[in-house]
């Protein structure tokens, strides 16, 4: 930065904004004093933009944060949370209370380090890995535009505001992030830049030279460039940003730590702690106060504030009263993700006729099925591929594509942008009114990691649809063949995979995926055709068990074959040699191990009883099969595993599955070798 | 694309180069009619600009794959393998027979779906995964820039070329890499881009906008736009961008699948099989001969191209044997990964200086100390951050920074680039001469993610350093705490996950990652304090057997506690507690799972016997874990994990260990709930 900004100077221009936006300052300084860690040089340097988008241009109602017409506001730059929660105290939101900024970072407290969706109204994603908030953002839009193509102006009309900072832009996923909302013409997306120049490492020069404002208009946005700290051009540029037809990038030039010892330094980002410094600042400030003390007309002032879209909310909620009964009553139930009561009946006709006809194909096109006869009795769902639509299956015919030209499309081609998806799927489930899913292959899991994990962390049921989940996937080879992503979404808490073995199971993990409320779902669906196991119909929801016993021996069981999705198949055929040669065994089909962990005790041993040898069947790695091999009542010596040991290899799929061993013959093999 | 181009015109302008080009179109086709599946349409869209290049540009011998100072010729668009196979069929590579180009992607082949290091030589990295190649391509670039710089043009001076496609350009990857390398200023990297403006899903327009001159040109880049079909032009712009300060974009206007009838569609992508249109695109071609035929005129002047740099090569044979005697044997060194034979004594050194001393500090302080004492004694080392240098602990003082005006530098900022970095580091352990590491939170694990198993796919030595590996982080939160992270690498398959409970076993731990030739290594290392707890010096790498017998029981054990990283203490301590009480019990230290699984039955069973009760300690999810506690001669209901069954919170580090029960205490009350 070049000058040094004169604070008296800036504080005399703007007082009444001075005293509201150091507020902020003084709250996060105290916080992370308190807390003796902490963010604290972002809130400073981003307070002057914070207090002129609540003061002038966000429309929410502190008292009713969950209006669905609202702004939505997000801290991309997640680290400065001390920034969202002082705007969420001064203005008056009940849950944050002066005691919670006061126990910032503590056990028990909604003030975590970085904002955690689901602690506290008004916060509307879970941010602090980096690039997360402003790729969600994408989603908010999308998911804003959709509504407002179905519902109207009338009820739908806001706009998604972020803040976002250098190292937001640094990650790949904002470049995902940036093409496709410019591609998209997501014109209600504004993301303010805190454009400080300094990174943990130093200033952002020793690492970038990106010219950003170029950058961004490549990607057809709308750019202005202004002094972060002069709220009337923060103003003003609001304005504009409102007015434009394309996304807009604010860049504020900004100091980090605004008027504190470590302006302008790396160490500004950090904790400032120091007591003296601290001391310093607020007299710089002309803030005179005690810790955590605002005075009563700043605190009035920013109350206001928070009532400012009190009317507006009181004319919103009349104009949705004035809706026809049943177009409310939809309206509030796609925002409370219930499903319609007819699905389960559309879901168990599915599965009669599957298990009637017995179609041998893959369950990607088993999931297609599903969403041909899900999506047109489900409005809200929203979805898309990551440039594998043909393979992902994940197209129906009523679904149009969402463009500029055309809003009420609900496909969405994202491009080769596996992250950014995951990442707008997240955004459109938090914004409400939409139910996104989105293919790719589940090799690039590994692409959409950072996004998957945050929907588990942020209880959101968000829906991956993986496909060729295995080396079935046949000649593209080991790098596309994934054999440890099953392990790893598994070893994730809080998401249900699932493996299906035919149209069965997949129309049965699509219901519990849709009705599911905290819990995201991947589905892990194969490249290549599988038979029909579920050739008996059952109403029931069996894979909600997690595991069933899909096969009965004849006579007690010697033996156990549990298996997932294109094994199961495997399995039966095991079975079949195995019993033609006096061999009692049981076919176990799991399609769901964190469902069948959540069974009682005395289901898991009715499925998996103690005595007979198990042999686990899935073409991936055995990581976290031991848990249903030796352990649950089963015993080391007396279980094997049919599967892969390393990474898979360029062929047919046929012959890869014959070259790595996983067969019946393989499986028969292994259990007359643990039955002596 | 406005027009269609006039083959017979094009042919007619430059026979010589048609005949070339058309040999790699023809090549393709018949492979992936072979096959039945593949990628027809880059190979043939991109013909030309490859012919371009290595006709007169890139710098090889056929007959020396593996010549240090070649240029490197990535493609990062894998999918179009069938370019890059044809080329070294074509220009003479011993390895690449006919053969082999007939059996493209079938077992056993080389000629995998995606292009598999280590399959032939002039593969030079693995692509497929899109972006990967790109980001690859910075550190080829890197490690150019640093060898040049320690040894001179004399030895090392030459080019990086990338051909990518718009997949590979929508992935945010190549965002984090374009302006790593624009930051760089890396000017002997050269990317061609394939711009045809199709990707699966259709023309590109229906998922991107994005001004990819404007926006290369906001990284720093160079940019030329060229004809991707006119030999001279591309001739021309490889030329400028040799010259260039700057690394340089070349713009190739390509027609996917030129020719066929499947020209510049989406269909023209995939596996272009149709006997009755490959017939009449050879036709249009004018190419007669049959399947897999090259006319002898044709392979003779691709061979003469596979021979071009043989002068070149020997001249820079000579001009190695000109060096002196050490600075040959180094130069030989480094590119033959083999460690210096003093760091065996150097780690040693230090391992007795620790258990001497016995610090208390964080195991990311301990692996500081080990870089202090390694870096000097390996010029080879490269290390760096994702804009975490002083949490990472990844900084040495002997290390300056790699910049534009330091090429000896020997530490990057990567910035906020997680992905970017692992794909760089692969880069520069692909290259050779260089042995990166690079640091992050392990947490962001998940953004590294792609690249991190292609370096096990690879079998390349990357070192990853990932710090604050458990809720031990604090503050932070959950979304910088890894629960799963320890399990995804685990599950990963040709990965050793080290995570060393003391400055002892991290000493270990980086002597193994050091001199491993074929395995990356994940270095999962606390934030917080723990004690010393090898306190005997023993000159043997006990690590290296992935587990060991830390501390023995008093009297025969009835209790095994088996523990990693920074819960070994707490295993100690209930030991401690526990043999006070009556309890032989034994600590076994875990530092890597990997490794122990590969010792032989005997030691396995000598570390975890049969009877003991089994209670493993790790301040993460169970994954993995059931292996060593109910299987390996454990028994089901004789074993316990004490560990995370959900994210963390955010909290002081003391706070989180005793809320989520990872205590001794919680250690000794499972013990004693097993022991019944």
């Amino acid at each position: 930065m070049d000058t040094k900004p004169d604070l008296t100077a800036i504080a005399a221009a703007h007082p009444d904004h001075w005293a509201k936006a150091t507020a902020i300052r003084a709250l996060t300084l105290d916080a992370v004093h308190a807390a003796n860690s902490g963010h604290s040089g972002m809130p400073m340097g981003m307070a002057d933009v914070a207090t002129v988008l609540f003061e002038k241009h966000l429309k929410f109602d502190a008292s009713a944060p969950n209006w669905p017409d609202r702004d939505r506001f997000i801290l991309s730059a997640g680290h400065g949370s001390m920034l969202l929660y002082s705007l969420l105290y001064l203005t008056g939101y009940p849950e944050m209370t002066l005691d919670q900024i006061k126990n910032f970072r503590q056990w028990g407290a909604i003030t975590a380090g970085h904002p955690e969706y689901g602690h506290a109204p008004g916060i509307e994603t879970t941010t602090g890995p980096l690039g997360q908030g402003i790729a969600n953002s994408v989603g908010f839009a999308i998911a804003e535009e959709i509504q407002r193509a179905r519902f109207g102006r009338k009820l739908v009309d806001h706009y998604t505001y972020v803040i976002a900072g250098d190292g937001c832009l640094m990650e790949g996923v904002s470049q995902e992030a940036i093409s496709l909302a410019g591609r998209l013409r997501l014109s209600r997306l504004i993301v303010l830049w805190d454009n400080n120049n300094i990174t943990i490492d130093g200033s952002v020069d020793i690492a970038d030279a990106t010219d950003q404002v170029a950058r961004f208009r490549a990607s057809g946005w709308q750019v202005i460039s202004i002094d972060g700290h002069d709220p009337e051009q923060i103003d003003a540029a609001l304005t504009k940003a409102k007015a434009s037809k394309k996304p807009t990038m604010i860049a504020c030039k900004t100091h980090i730590a605004l008027g504190h010892a470590a302006q302008d330094t790396s160490k500004g980002h950090g904790a400032l702690t120091d007591a003296g410094q601290m001391a310093a600042a607020k007299a710089a400030y002309g803030w005179t106060t005690g810790p955590f003390e605002v005075p009563a007309a700043t605190k009035a002032a920013w109350e206001a504030i928070g009532k400012r879209g009190a009317a507006a909310h009181a004319d919103w909620q009349a104009r949705l009263a004035e809706q026809g009964e049943r177009r409310q009553a939809e309206f509030n139930r796609i925002f409370a993700r219930e499903v319609p009561k007819k699905l389960t009946a559309t879901i168990n006709a599915l599965k009669k006729q599957a298990s009637e006809t017995a179609p041998k194909i893959a369950t990607r096109t088993s999931s297609e099925r599903v969403l041909e006869v899900v999506n047109p009795i489900l409005p809200e769902t929203v979805g898309g591929s990551a440039d594998l639509t043909g393979s992902n299956n994940t197209k129906t015919a009523d679904l149009g594509i969402f463009l500029p030209e055309n809003r009420k499309g609900r496909y969405i081609h994202y491009g080769i942008r596996e992250h950014g998806m995951a990442a707008a799927m997240n955004g459109m489930v938090l914004h409400g009114g939409v139910r996104p899913y989105g293919g790719t292959f589940m090799c690039f899991t590994d692409y959409a990691r950072p996004s998957m994990r945050l929907a588990a962390l942020m209880k959101i049921p968000t829906v991956f649809v993986m496909t060729h989940d295995s080396i079935g996937l046949g000649e593209d080879g080991p790098t596309h063949q994934p054999v440890e992503h099953l392990a790893i979404s598994r070893a994730t808490p809080n998401t249900w995979v699932f493996r299906p073995a035919d149209t069965v199971e997949t129309a049965e993990a699509w219901e519990l995926a849709l009705t599911s409320t905290e819990t995201p779902s991947v589905l892990s669906l194969t490249r290549q055709n599988v038979p029909t196991v579920r050739t008996e119909h059952k109403r029931d929801n069996l894979t909600a068990k997690g595991a069933y016993v899909l096969s009965p021996s004849e006579g007690k069981a010697q033996a156990i074959l549990i298996a997932t999705g294109s094994e199961v198949s495997i399995a039966l055929e095991a079975q079949k040699t195995l019993q033609a040669e006096g061999i009692a065994t049981r076919v176990v089909s799991m399609p769901c191990m964190e469902l069948f962990a959540q069974q009682d005790e005395a289901y898991r041993r009715k499925v998996l009883p103690t005595g007979p040898v198990r042999v686990g069947i899935e073409a991936a790695v055995q990581q976290g099969w031991d848990r249903w091999l030796c352990g649950e009542g089963g015993r080391d010596t007396k279980s094997g595993f049919i599967g892969m040991t390393g990474f898979g290899a360029s062929a047919p799929a046929g012959t890869l599955y014959e070259k790595f061993g996983i067969t019946a013959a393989a499986t028969v093999a292994k259990v007359k070798e643990l039955l002596g």
